[in-house]
């Protein structure tokens, strides 16, 4: 591609470094932001200056918060020795959309993947475990993705707190409401019939 | 979605007002830059906003530029008396990259869409007339999108310029190089069959 001008193939090549963003796409957002009016180049540009400038990380469970301790872990409401284990703030997100869960969380920050050079050294797993080792933690819930990477990092955690009276659970495999089984995958299908639960209990459940 | 931190909401909200951009792809566009080192949203912030307040849109043409006058209009070994009449930038940079052309072009900057309230004195239409009346211009090239709206866009130049002594014409529209002709639409297959050109015309392309 060639540009007219230099600052316009600048920004196309700062915008196409975003993932799932390539060169027409770039073009395609840059120009736009020249059709309107100059605000909002200007909203863009404050709004992401000051966010990476800004934010903060919360000290005790590394979600990203306006202040040193994020609101869900200063909400004295919520069960203080709970602690779901996720990979990133879009989970903590998405649980809290649920409804269903009232105690705090840990965002690791990815997991544990060598082929792109993510060991456990990486991830916020050694402030987990300190937490764990102070003995006021009475419940871990693994809620990772279900993959390779997901069940490493598990394990790895696991391994580390091993024997320490501490419950470890993770978030239940199975079939998705409203799916079809014939159209379920046969690890899933196999795992939901495994760990089947109370038929009680899918009564009381959301 | 509730957001944990009023900074990340902003920035989210600002990013998913590009076109294409949706709320979930935004937070994943700006959870990456968190995660990227700070140098990379700070030169993504600096090269939009310099682009935005600093950019120039060439006086003769309507084209992005750095300059007053663009590369292309102060090219003076381009032929000066045709003019290629395009939507936008974009546009430019198609024909340019063919390397077919040697002419000059008139950015537009849309077309005229009543339905988008876009008319024609949203347009850079009232330059290109003038340019036509001044009598410099031998010929004009309509290299539109072949959509209603463009063909509508034609029609209105094409009638606040008709007597003047100025070659008018369209870029050929025809079955695309490489198509198979039985999945061509009748319209496309039809115009290329009323408008067929010379054999030897069509051995001398490129």
């Amino acid at each position: 591609m060639e540009f007219s001008s230099k600052l316009l193939e600048n920004a196309v090549y700062e915008m196409s470094q975003l993932p799932g963003i390539g060169k027409r796409t770039a073009l395609r957002l840059v120009l736009h932001l020249l059709r309107q009016p100059k605000a909002q180049t200007d909203h863009l540009v404050t709004a992401l200056g000051t966010l990476r400038s800004t934010i903060k990380f919360c000290k005790k469970c590394h979600s990203i918060s306006d202040e040193d301790i994020c609101d869900i872990c200063s909400n004295l409401n919520r069960s203080q020795d709970t602690i779901c284990v996720v990979e990133d703030i879009r989970d903590v997100m998405a649980i809290e959309s649920t409804g269903q869960y009232r105690g705090l969380y840990h965002v690791l920050g990815g997991k544990i993947s060598p082929l792109d050079g993510v060991g456990p050294q990486d991830l916020n797993i050694s402030s987990l475990i300190e937490k764990v080792n102070e003995g006021q933690v009475k419940e871990l819930i693994f809620a990772l993705s279900a993959t390779m990477e997901g069940d490493t990092t598990n394990f790895y955690i696991y391994k580390q707190i091993e024997g320490l009276k501490v419950k470890i659970s993770t978030i239940a495999r199975g079939i998705s409401v409203n799916d079809e089984l014939e159209y379920a995958d046969e690890v899933t299908l196999g795992r939901s019939i495994v760990n089947r639960i109370p038929f009680e209990n899918a009564l009381k459940s959301p």
